[in-house]
């Protein structure tokens, strides 16, 4: 499946942070950055979401904000 | 001003289209990856975003997404 | 590639509308249903979205609000 | 209330699943297919969302993306 | 119709901007504040906007961050 | 830091509900309405919002809906 999500950032997880209805990804990326998600934890099973595990954090153009510096 | 949102990713623009309302922003990160971002025009205009402008990607949580391969 | 949204629902192409950044994406669900995407252009082209092509809107769980009759 | 919403699927609770601070709230749709929403608990308790309610789903459509299969 | 969103404020349209596909709402709360938004054209269209026109503005709580000064 | 989104509300924090992933903030603003925001507990604490502290919620023009009374 090819989807029309612009940005697509690539790394392994490095945390996941259950509650009751959403969970919290943390994805290590390769250059040393990382991203935090918040899926459903419903997703978070399905996808088998664990430590060390390759993820792709997706992200739609028009959630991306741009700031700069003062 | 510390905002909530999670995600920051430093960068340059690489490129700036503008339409009507809303312009297309390319940053190019430091480790190679490219991210687009949508923002109104006005904001474009109001950041004074340029070719080779150091920009900060900022993305919440909740609109990152988490995919892995089949 | 297996996303963490939720929400996926097959239609075909019913209209295309180009602006200079985002593009409209009218979808005809199976059911009679119709669904409407902004995407941009970029991603429209990339996808060579045409009318009658096979498609799947894509849609993550904290982006659906619930509303009832009053 | 008239909404800028562009996508509006009529259909009725099957799931509630409450966390702390969101529920999870699955919609049976007429046609079959099933919609997973997150909103606040709050909210849901507001709208009184029980299994067998009618409700509508309700998406902006700047937060519908399109796919395609390879 | 009442919708889960949990965040409404009342204000008049004090500017339109319309592009291809997406419109630019500049809406005059009464407190002083403006807000814009970003919709589709046909939406915009289909809603009648015009300045002065009494609306409002509907934000899901998931869509608001929290910013505080250094 | 500036930030591309266009929308920012000034008030002070009148209620944190957490939750083990997400925290739901009530921002009352000085005008009398009342904005709710759903962010990361992680984020809540790191701006360590407290009832009483100042704060702007920030919303993306993107992510701002009309609507009209019927």
């Amino acid at each position: 499946m090819k989807i029309s999500a612009r940005n697509t950032l690539k790394g392994t997880v490095k945390h996941v942070k259950e509650g009751a209805v959403n969970s919290e990804i943390t994805i290590q990326l390769a250059e040393g950055d990382e991203i935090t998600s918040i899926i459903t934890q419903a997703s978070s099973k399905a996808l088998d979401l664990k430590i060390g595990k390759p993820v792709v954090a997706v992200i739609k153009a028009s959630n991306v904000m741009v700031a700069v510096e003062d």
